[in-house]
């Protein structure tokens, strides 16, 4: 019988392939992609990473084994350094100024999608906090894949292929994916079905987020008029 | 001087004033809402409400003072109260079936609204808190002021306007404003950016909300094509 | 088949019996408590409530049905209303001065009592919470039943007894103990020792609170000489 | 002028003293503490760091900037780590049995304190839950200091010494003691006295976790009978 990971995997497929199929990814794999969108998409992905980091805490936090308490604070880390890494780098590469970077205001699907996290953190014990991040993991895995051996002949968006390849974060998708898996084992159906809830919802803010990048979205501009003044 | 909750009403002003000019505040008060975006509201609303609710609780659970503790319960139940009475009242006018209620689906705004009241309350002191919860109670007290008088000759829309018109409504918004204000007095300029912030990001999502009604947003008809699989 | 809270008042029985047979509530049932023993009570009371309330207020805000999130915050009101007429009544009967409220500090047991609730809401679904504020509702019923009768020949004594004993208060507590029932029939087996875990420690606490209002508790005569300086 | 944490330290210092001639640190300190009060300690001070790594977990989930995010994940790991290298070195030397560890209970002292710890994260900033953190780190520091050069002639007490005189244990507790230090600066008198109180209270919990271990305090040993049944 399929593992209750694969099973939230393969319900949200129509979703994560409305992904694959983004112009935002299909333009970066083939380098045609317009540098701001990439450098609004950088801006505010380090935004998501500084509060996805927070919440893998939470996670930790109300955790009941020792393992997973040190397990969400390595990852937690994880984050930090992923961020630091690919902010040095790409700030660079796409001369982000200063300035770019003062002015930095989230976007609302930024906005919401970490808020989404928040609430699962309020509501939810470790196991339905950690189906809340792990689209985030495992979406970003799968696009690595994909995307091996396109040639964008673009420094920037070949680097960040490149990033996602690698056997180091398969090995924390897979954690993760097993650390569902386990506490899913002993969860009740109401609590699975709030992990499907929250995996649901956080694969709909993956798609939502190449979009924010796509259209350089702000408050001022988020279609159809919602919060515009 | 202009008090601090004033300053943050004035600072909204334009995205205030774009949900009094939205369309499902102006057919309504015409009655030339189209009876299905009343109802979508009405279903989205008794959802937000009870998650107010429980950020009210949260609010009240973080405060210093037994009064307030006090106070923040007696709103959360109020709360409960005008989602009972509004759920009776329209689910009968309007023909709600009980399968269009059990069908029911948080909308990417109302879920997106609620999940940032439950971030105000994991990063904020009571006073963020309830800059995060004022602009639902202040703007609905000056639409429901605005409009009477109106006559839109539909008793669902006569009845909405007068919910929100008399001065038990005020004086609990007032209420309200002071507590902001009080709360302000004795804050950080950190912290009053943040009561700052939140309270700006309520009032995008207030008016997103009128959109979210009147568009009849789903996930899969979120524009612009953001969430659609 | 015995409900889950029976069985829970059946584990902590040994503990139960401890506190009817304190010497504290022997002597108030005697009335030969000194006064400055309840005087102690009465501010760390106050002090328990004032948290026992927020605590409350956390319980609603993590429940799933709206029902419970307006109920908890009801009885959130109710921890509030009975500090307050009891605070009126037995600050005066009891002398008790304005210098002596401002100079209030926890005592360690009051402290630690509830900071275990808060350690309940962080851990726990809003059914472990309940476990954990149960043995103050129920204890005191039963202590309330056992005392009719009583004569104490001392107006703030028969106060108290007459406050416990009422049909009013006989309602709280079995809606709650039917609502941790309720939550018990859907919890998983770790849950319910997380429960078990919640009373019992909060019965332990209940019983060291009357040693800590005979002993006149403080930080500095806290035994064995633990907190002393 | 002296920084914030050093006025702490001062205020503290009269329960820093017992901490430092409390018979379970005089006795370690001449070897000739009995076995059984150590390993009483070392099972309870697992549980113990098994919270505080939960707890710095919930300090970096509430921080504003990404860094303390970050270091107090790191610092959460080095919890476990501390409790792993300990935990193995001295399960071994003092033939603590699988049976001892599964019998395992929380003493009220380690309950009660680690309760406080979370009640510092339920109502305080990330200054404030490092305030009641902090005096783990430090005293233990000091501690470590004083005890370089004794000579217990006990292998398990050599090492708990040399485990907390390192340049590397030093380095933890000065980050903290700066991160204080920094977050006291920007707070206001309120948030002040909040970190002071939890810093003093941590404080007594320090040298009530002496006693506790000393005595081989259970709930049902607990002193003065307060929660014996």
């Amino acid at each position: 019988m399929q593992k209750f990971a694969q099973q939230l995997r393969e319900k949200a497929d129509p979703i994560w392939k409305a992904s694959f199929q983004h112009p935002f990814i299909q333009e970066l794999q083939e380098g045609t992609l317009p540098e701001e969108k990439m450098k609004h998409y950088v801006l505010q992905d380090g935004y998501y990473l500084s509060h996805f980091a927070r919440v893998q805490s939470l996670a930790g936090a109300k955790a009941e084994d020792f393992i997973t308490v040190n397990r969400m604070a390595f990852h937690a880390q994880g984050s930090y350094e992923a961020e630091m890494a690919m902010h040095q780098k790409f700030t660079s590469m796409l001369h982000i100024s200063a300035d770019e970077q003062d002015a930095f205001e989230a976007a609302p699907t930024a906005h919401a999608y970490t808020s989404h996290l928040y609430r699962a953190a309020h509501f939810g014990s470790t196991g339905v906090i950690i189906a809340a991040l792990l689209p985030c993991y495992w979406l970003y895995y799968e696009i690595g894949e994909r995307l091996q051996g396109a040639e964008p002949n673009h420094p920037v968006y070949e680097e960040w292929i490149a990033a996602y390849g690698g056997d180091w974060f398969k090995e924390l998708v897979d954690e993760q994916i097993g650390r569902l898996n386990a506490y899913a084992l002993h969860a009740t159906e109401a609590e699975k079905k709030m992990m499907e809830e929250y995996f649901m919802i956080s694969s709909r803010y993956e798609l939502g987020f190449w979009e924010m990048a796509y259209t350089l979205e702000t408050w001022d501009t988020a279609a159809p008029s919602s919060f515009r003044k």
